[in-house]
C-alpha cells in the first residue's frame, strides 16, 4: 500500500506535487524498484540513484514536448514507471516485455534508443539542432553518468556543442562509478570539485543568489556576474566552461529542492549548460549502496538478505580471469586491459594480484585497443578483455592500429553470441563478421570452458599477429562432457567424430549443440561427423576440401549473423573448388535479435537442439 | 646547393648544430620539401609547419632510444629526411617507394604506423607503459595536431594518461587547422590561450625563469612554484592540468631556441606533460601559407606559381557537393554533416550557401553519426559525407544508433575502393563488408558520376531507413558514356545489356570496367550480359535466380575485399537455391592494399580491364 504510487496515473500530477510529496513518492518508487527487480532481475543500483533526479526533471520540464535522453539507458526505470509502464515491470527485459533500455517503439516518452555508452550528448545535440531548424521550441535534456563521460564520443559531442552554442541541457549524474569504480583524469577532476572548499564556497554563493532572486533570466545574469567576480578563484567546472559550456553545480542529486532550483536555472540559461549533480548508486537500499557493482545488473535476489538467488556455475568469464592469473605468473610480459569492466570480464582478482599489469582505461574501447597496440610494439603481451558488442566501438582501431601492423594483441571477447535480456544493443552477434574481414586477424572460439584455458595459453604464446578469442556469456551445457583441445595449429580444425556422410561444422559453444543434435540423429540411425571449427579464421581448407570430395552433406552452425561469418567463409572457399556443393548455414538472419531468455531466443531462431535437428532433417 | 643538407648524414649531427645552423638547415629542408613535393605530390603544408619542431626534437632527444610518434603521420617528411630517407623522396607515396606516413617496416625510427587521426597518445601511452614494465629508460614523445585533438580517442587517452601519471610528452602542434580550419570548443579554448594577455603574462614569467635557471629538475620545481602562485589567475592549459597533465606553453613553434628550451623542460618533468606550440601550416612557402587547405595533400605543382599541374575533371566529390545544393534548395529538411572534411567531400559551396544547415563537427566520426541519428528522429534529413576509411571509426554508431532504430540517415561515402597513394591506412575497401552486415541498412553505388546525382535524390526522398551510397575518388573513365539510372527500386538491379550466357554483375565504377571487358570479349565472339548492381544490399534475388536457372556463368566484380561483400552475398543466396552453381568473384583477397597509383594497383590485383578479361577467360 502506497500513498502516491498506487493512485499515480500521469506525469502531469508531478507538476502539482509538493517537495514533501515528491520525497514520499521517491521512497515508494524506490521500494517498488527493489521489490520488482528482486523478482525479475535487471539494473537496480543505477535506478535507485536517479529517483529524485527523475522526479525533479518531470517536475520542472514538460516532457510532452521537451525531450529527455538517457545515456546508456539502464537508469530509465523510474522514467518508465512515471510514463505509464509500471504495469509491465513483471515482464521487464523478458521476450515480448518492456525493455531495460529506452525504446522509441515502446513509448512516446522514449526519445532515443540507447544501450551503449556516451551517445546521449550527440543524440541530444542532433535533436536540439533539428528543433532549431524546424523552428520548434522545446528543451532537450541529456542525462549522462560520469562513467559515460570517459567515452571519447561524449567529448566529441561536448566539443561540437561548446562551439556551436546550441541550447541544450546536460545533466552530469556523478556517482563516481561506471559499472565499477570510475577511473580517469576527468573522474579525478570531478572529485576535486566535489571536495574542494573553494568550490563549496561558490556553491553557497549560487544558492544565496537563488534564494534572493526569482527564477528566470534575471538569475542567469546574476550568475554570470558572480562567475565573473570569481575569476580570481578556481571555478568549478572551469573545464566545461573552457569548452564553451556553462557549468552549474555541484548539487546534491537526492535533494529535490536543490534539484528543482538548479534545473529551473538551467532551463533559463541561453546556450549549452551542464548541471553537475552528485548521486549515490544504490541509494536507499543498503546492500546496493554497499555493493553497487554487484547490484548494477543483477539476477533475481532476496530483498531482505540481498542474496542473489541463482547460484551460477563456473562461467567463461571466471575461468578466463583465473587463467589470466596463471599465465601472468609464468610470463611477466602479460598484461590485462579492460574498458571499465574489471568485474564483468572476470579480471577483478587479476587486478588485485597484478595492479601494475592491469589497466582499466574507462569506457574507452578505442583507446584500449591502440594502447594495446603500442604496448605490443615493445614486446609486452596485452590481453584486452571486452564484451563482443562493445568491441564494435573499436572496429577501426583493431583494423588500423593492430591488424595493419600485425601486432600480437589478444582480444578476449566475452559475451559473444546471444546474451539475452539486454536485447538488440547488447547481442554479440556481429564479431565473427567484422573480425574475419580484417586481414592478418586470427579468430578462435573454444567449444567448452576448459578449452578456453588452453586456447588462451596458446594465443599468448603465438606471437604471430592479433588473435581474437570469442566465448559466450555464462556456463557450459551441463549435459555433455567434451575433451578440450590442448594444442592448436593455425587453421586446423578438430574432427571430434567422423561418421556417416553428414558433417556439422560448428564453432564455439555451438559444438555442444551439434553433439546433442548428433545424438538425436543417431536415434534415427543417421550418423553424423562433428567438427570443431576452433579457428573461424583461417578456416581449415583441407578438411573442407575432403568433405566436399567425399560428398558430405555439410552444415555450418554458429552463434552469429550469417553474412560474412564462418558459414560464409566456407561458402566462399567451396565456391573456388571445382565441384559444386550446397551447404546448410545456420546462424542469425539479417535482423537484430531482440531481448529474451537465451534459450528461448535460440529456439525462436532455430538454433536450439530441436531447431537445428529439424533444419538438418529438412536439408538431407 | 645547400650548406648543410647536402652533407647531412646522420641524426647525431643535429646535436652539435648551433641555433644559427639549425635555422639555416630549416630553410634548406623547407626548400627541398617544396621542390620535391612539387614533383611527386604529397602532403606539403603540414610538413612545412613542423620543420623547426622536428629539428628541435632531434636536438633535444636521442631517438636512437627515445620514441617519437606522429599523429596522423602526414607531417613526418622532415623526420624521414633526417633519418636517412631523403634519397627516396622521388618515389614518395609511389608503389614500392617510401610511404607518406610512418611505417615500422620502413625505418627503425618509425615507431608506430599511423594514417588515421588521434591515435598517437594511446600508442604513446602504450609504449610508455611497456617501457616501465620492461624496466627500460627512454622518453616517449607524441606529436598531435589541434585538429587531431578533436577526435574522442585522443581525449580517452588523455583521460587515462592524466589518471595514471605515466611519464610521456605530448606536443600539441597547434596550427588552428585540421585539413580545413579547425572547429570545436577545444579549438576556441586554445585560441583563447593564444590571445589572452593574462596567458601571455604567464608565458613571460616562464620565460624569465627559463633565463634565470639552468635547464633541469630545478626549473621544473620553479615552474611548479610559479604555477602555484598563479592559482589566483587563469592558468593557460588549466583544462589539461585539470585532467592531471602538466601544461607548458604556448610557445612559438618556429623559434628553435624557445622550442629547445621548452622540450628540455618537458624532458625533466615527472609524469605526463603537454607542450603547446603554435605553428603555421605551409610556413615559408607563400602560396601554402595563404592556402594551407589546398596545399594539405596535393598533386604535382609549379613551385613558382603555386599552380597545380593536373587539372582534374569533374570528380564524384564535386558533383555530390553540387547536387547537395540543388537538393537543399528544394527540401528544407536536408542538412550536410562532415567530420573536418568540407573540402575533400565537396561540401565547401554548400557550407557557404547554407551555413545553418551545414555542420562540421571536427575529426569526430562517431559523434557525427549519432548527431545525424538524433536529427533524423525529428524529421531532419542528414547527409553525412565521409571517406570510406574514416567511417570505420563509427562502425558501432552506424549499427547501434542508426540501424537499430532504422533512422533515415544518408551516408555519402566518398573515396570508396582503392584511393591510391595514401596506402593501407586509407584504402576504402572494407565498407561493403562492414555495411552489408548491418540489418536495416541499404547499400548503393552509382555506376557513373551522373548516376550519383539521381541516386542521392532518390535516397534523400526514400525515408525508409539508413542508406549508404559509396563512390570512388576522382573522375569517371573518359572512354565510355553510360546512361544513368534516374529511378531506383530497392533491391532491383539494372540489366545494361543481356547477351550470351556469361553475366558480369558489377558494382559502382566497376561497371565501367565490365563494359570494357565485355567489348574485349566480343572481339573473341564471346557475348556478355552486364548487370549494374546499384544496390549492394539488398541484392536482386530475382535476377540472380534467373541467371542461375538459365545456367549463366556468373562473374561478380567489386572494388572491395571479397569476404562479406557483394560477391559473398550472392554466393550466400545462390547456396540457398536448389541448383548448384559456381561463381567467379573478383575483388581484393584477404590482404591490405599498399600505396601506389590507382590504375597500377588495379592491375596488380587483377581488377583492371585486362586482368578481369583474363580471369573471365580462365573461368569460362
Amino acid at each position: 500500500m502506497t500513498y502516491i504510487l498506487d493512485k499515480y496515473k500521469d506525469i502531469d500530477e508531478i507538476k502539482n506535487m509538493s517537495s514533501e510529496e515528491l520525497n514520499i513518492f521517491s521512497q515508494e518508487i524506490r521500494q517498488f524498484l527493489i521489490n520488482s527487480v528482486s523478482k525479475t532481475g535487471g539494473h537496480l543500483a543505477s535506478n535507485l540513484g536517479v529517483v529524485e533526479l527523475t522526479l525533479s526533471l518531470y517536475k520542472v520540464f514538460n516532457f510532452r514536448k521537451d525531450k529527455l535522453i538517457w545515456d546508456v539507458g539502464h537508469q530509465s526505470y523510474v522514467h518508465k514507471i512515471l510514463t505509464g509502464r509500471i504495469k509491465y515491470f513483471s515482464k521487464l527485459r523478458k521476450y515480448g516485455g518492456i525493455s531495460g533500455f529506452p525504446k522509441r517503439e515502446e513509448s512516446y516518452f522514449d526519445i532515443f534508443d540507447t544501450g551503449h555508452s556516451s551517445t546521449s550528448i550527440s543524440a541530444g545535440l542532433g535533436i536540439s539542432r533539428a528543433r532549431d531548424l524546424n523552428g520548434d521550441n522545446y528543451e532537450v535534456v541529456s542525462v549522462i553518468g560520469d562513467g559515460a563521460l570517459t567515452g571519447g564520443m561524449a567529448y566529441e559531442a561536448l566539443n561540437d556543442l561548446g562551439y556551436s552554442k546550441t541550447k541544450m541541457i546536460i545533466i552530469l549524474n556523478d556517482n563516481q562509478m561506471s559499472i565499477s569504480k570510475n577511473v580517469g583524469g576527468m573522474s579525478k577532476y570531478l572529485n576535486k570539485i566535489r571536495i574542494d572548499p573553494a568550490y563549496n564556497k561558490f556553491k553557497q554563493e549560487v544558492n544565496n543568489t537563488l534564494r534572493k532572486t526569482n527564477i528566470g533570466v534575471g538569475v542567469a545574469n546574476s550568475l554570470q556576474k558572480i562567475k565573473d567576480g570569481f575569476k580570481q578563484l578556481f571555478i568549478p567546472g572551469m573545464l566545461f566552461e573552457d569548452m564553451g559550456i556553462k557549468y552549474l553545480g555541484p548539487i546534491d542529486g537526492h535533494n529535490i529542492n536543490e534539484l528543482v532550483q538548479v534545473l529551473n536555472l538551467a532551463k533559463n540559461i541561453k546556450g549549452p549548460v551542464l548541471v553537475h549533480i552528485i548521486t549515490r548508486k544504490g541509494k536507499g537500499y543498503d546492500f546496493a549502496e554497499k555493493n553497487p557493482n554487484k547490484f548494477h545488473g543483477i539476477g533475481p535476489f532476496d530483498c531482505d538478505s540481498g542474496e542473489i538467488c541463482s547460484i551460477k556455475g563456473l562461467t567463461y568469464s571466471k575461468v578466463f580471469g583465473k587463467e589470466m592469473i596463471n599465465l601472468a605468473k609464468e610470463n611477466k610480459k602479460i598484461v590485462a586491459v579492460t574498458a571499465a569492466m574489471p568485474d564483468g570480464t572476470g579480471l577483478n582478482n587479476f587486478a588485485e594480484k597484478f595492479p601494475k599489469r592491469f589497466f582499466d582505461v574507462g569506457i574507452a574501447e578505442q583507446h584500449a585497443v591502440t594502447l594495446c597496440a603500442g604496448m605490443a610494439t615493445q614486446g609486452i603481451k596485452p590481453v584486452f578483455a571486452v564484451y563482443s558488442t562493445f568491441l564494435q566501438r573499436a572496429y577501426d582501431q583493431v583494423l588500423h592500429d593492430v591488424c595493419i601492423q600485425k601486432l600480437p594483441v589478444i582480444f578476449a571477447i566475452d559475451r559473444a553470441g546471444i546474451v539475452g535480456e539486454d536485447g538488440e544493443t547488447h547481442q554479440g552477434i556481429f564479431d565473427l563478421s567484422y573480425l574475419t574481414q580484417m586481414p592478418n586477424m586470427t579468430v578462435m572460439s573454444p567449444k567448452c570452458i576448459e578449452e578456453l584455458v588452453y586456447m588462451l595459453r596458446w594465443a599468448v604464446n603465438d606471437n604471430k599477429g592479433p588473435i581474437a578469442i570469442r566465448y559466450p556469456r555464462g556456463v557450459d551445457n551441463g549435459d555433455i562432457k567434451l575433451k578440450p583441445l590442448k594444442d592448436f595449429f593455425r587453421g586446423k580444425w578438430e574432427i571430434i567424430q567422423k561418421e556417416g556422410n553428414i558433417a556439422i561444422i560448428a564453432s564455439g559453444k555451438m559444438v555442444q549443440t551439434a553433439i546433442l543434435v548428433k545424438e538425436k540423429l543417431l536415434k534415427l540411425n543417421i550418423k553424423t561427423t562433428i567438427i570443431n571449427a576452433q579457428f573461424i579464421k583461417p578456416i581449415d581448407k583441407d578438411i573442407i576440401k575432403r568433405l566436399v570430395n567425399e560428398n558430405y552433406k555439410i552444415i555450418t552452425l554458429e552463434d552469429n549473423i550469417l553474412h560474412g561469418a564462418l558459414g560464409s567463409s566456407i561458402l566462399e572457399y567451396v565456391n573456388t573448388l571445382e565441384c559444386k556443393h550446397n551447404i546448410l548455414t545456420l546462424g542469425y538472419k539479417d535482423k537484430f535479435v531482440t531481448q529474451g531468455n537465451v534459450d528461448l531466443l535460440y529456439k525462436l531462431h532455430g538454433l536450439d537442439v530441436e531447431g537445428v535437428f529439424q533444419s538438418i532433417l529438412k536439408f538431407i
